[in-house]
């Protein structure tokens, strides 16, 4: 039996939406006796939040087999003093971190939010007060680095640009903690207690998903739905072990290629 | 009789402090037939406000005479459709610009304030917005690409950040207006006509003021006020033309190194 890490937007669901058949694919990949572990880059929702969203979808899973970029910010920054500029959203998920406004050992730096008051993280007060801290020697820590990311009203600046200006201010390079990372990888696969030669990454994201799981030895599953773009597969020369449809053929493919 | 670039902040005045003697040097460089010219890379005052602050310390001299970085972009950018994020005191240097809020030529990036609000002009509004212009082929410039500034309450997040974070979203490269440009020194030298191998630039900065000028084919004298530091020079390696204690030993200087 395998270890399966699951991409969730784009390869569950998209805009809500879920997958044809990817709910049945998830209960029959468990009725196999897989491991699945559910591994997203989101910013802007805790656990339990994107729990009950994708329960409300009908996937049957805990909210601690979810990995969002914030359980693992948790754990690589446990006991550290911290400064977070994060969505209020993932506060809930950095349990066991000090969070603090001064004399930080670390500087965490979150994703934007789709919502009314848009990058109101990033401030100015805000990314002062976090090159201070980068400043009097705190380490820089980061989410993702995307430089954008695609809305119903076109593209927008994602949390990468204020990463990177931190990063020119300061001299400090930052440590990426979602998804290509290993650490992101590193900590999915401990949670489940799984080796990555044994393990599966299934994703939308040639980059993110893909190059990330297979830089970290681990076996990889593209979909074809999501941000799937064929011509960027064929460009990037990126050769993932398989490429299906959708999720809900997974259970099949999986028993075809153990 | 040479040409002479004279810096401002730093060399003619410390926080608002005239240096001793200055007021006398600027006289008697005139007086021997000098052609001097002002430059300042400052972003938050125009031409007329700071030759008032000038004046008010008691130096002589003409708004004109004045070189700020706001001129120099209103030079370098003429005629085309800019979106300004800059403070509203440089807006008065900036004639001649059409200012405008989407389908940019260009994106001006200016400086942070010391204001009640600093760093207003850097919402994430004002950013989306210019990305987005860049995104459709805007090009990117900036006042200055500094990564901090000195203040009162110690040292503050400049406008270079957010320049950087404008950068790696949008794979632009910024064109610095400001020293050390060489379109700065372009713009000075061209308004008193003056060749650079003829012409003089002094200043308290070793990189902004001394590299830059003589990347540009100019002479340079350090003064030891302002921000100069002598460790600094030193590890630098760069040798200026001379090195005084303060402007007002400039006229002195000039008589016996023509």
């Amino acid at each position: 039996m395998a270890a399966i890490l699951l991409d969730v937007d784009g390869v569950l669901h998209v805009s809500g939406e879920p997958i044809p058949g990817a709910v049945d694919a998830v209960r029959q990949l468990r009725a196999a006796g897989h491991r699945v572990r559910f591994v997203t880059n989101s910013t802007t929702m805790s656990r339990k939040q994107l729990g009950d969203v994708l329960r409300g979808m009908g996937f049957v899973l805990d909210d601690d087999e979810l990995q969002t970029t914030g359980s693992v910010a948790a754990r690589v920054l446990k006991g550290k003093r911290v400064l977070a500029l994060t969505m209020p959203g993932i506060l809930d998920d950095l349990e066991g971190l000090e969070l603090i406004g001064m004399n930080a050992d670390a500087v965490l730096v979150g994703g934007c939010d789709e919502g009314e008051e848009p990058g109101r993280v990033f401030s100015y007060l805000n990314l002062n007060r976090a090159f201070l801290e980068l400043e009097a020697g705190a380490e820089l820590y980061c989410l993702h680095k995307n430089r954008w990311w695609q809305t119903v009203d076109g593209p927008k600046l994602d949390a990468g640009a204020f990463v990177a200006g931190l990063e020119y201010a300061s001299g400090a390079e930052a440590t990426v903690l979602g998804k290509p990372s290993p650490e992101y990888f590193a900590a999915a696969l401990e949670a489940i207690d799984a080796d990555p030669e044994l393990a599966w990454m299934v994703g939308d994201d040639i980059e993110g998903d893909v190059v990330g799981a297979q830089r970290h030895g681990m076996r990889t599953v593209l979909v074809r739905t999501g941000k799937f773009r064929p011509d960027e597969v064929e460009q990037s020369g990126v050769v993932p072990d398989g490429i299906i449809s959708s999720v809900a053929q997974l259970p099949d493919w999986l028993e075809s290629n153990p």
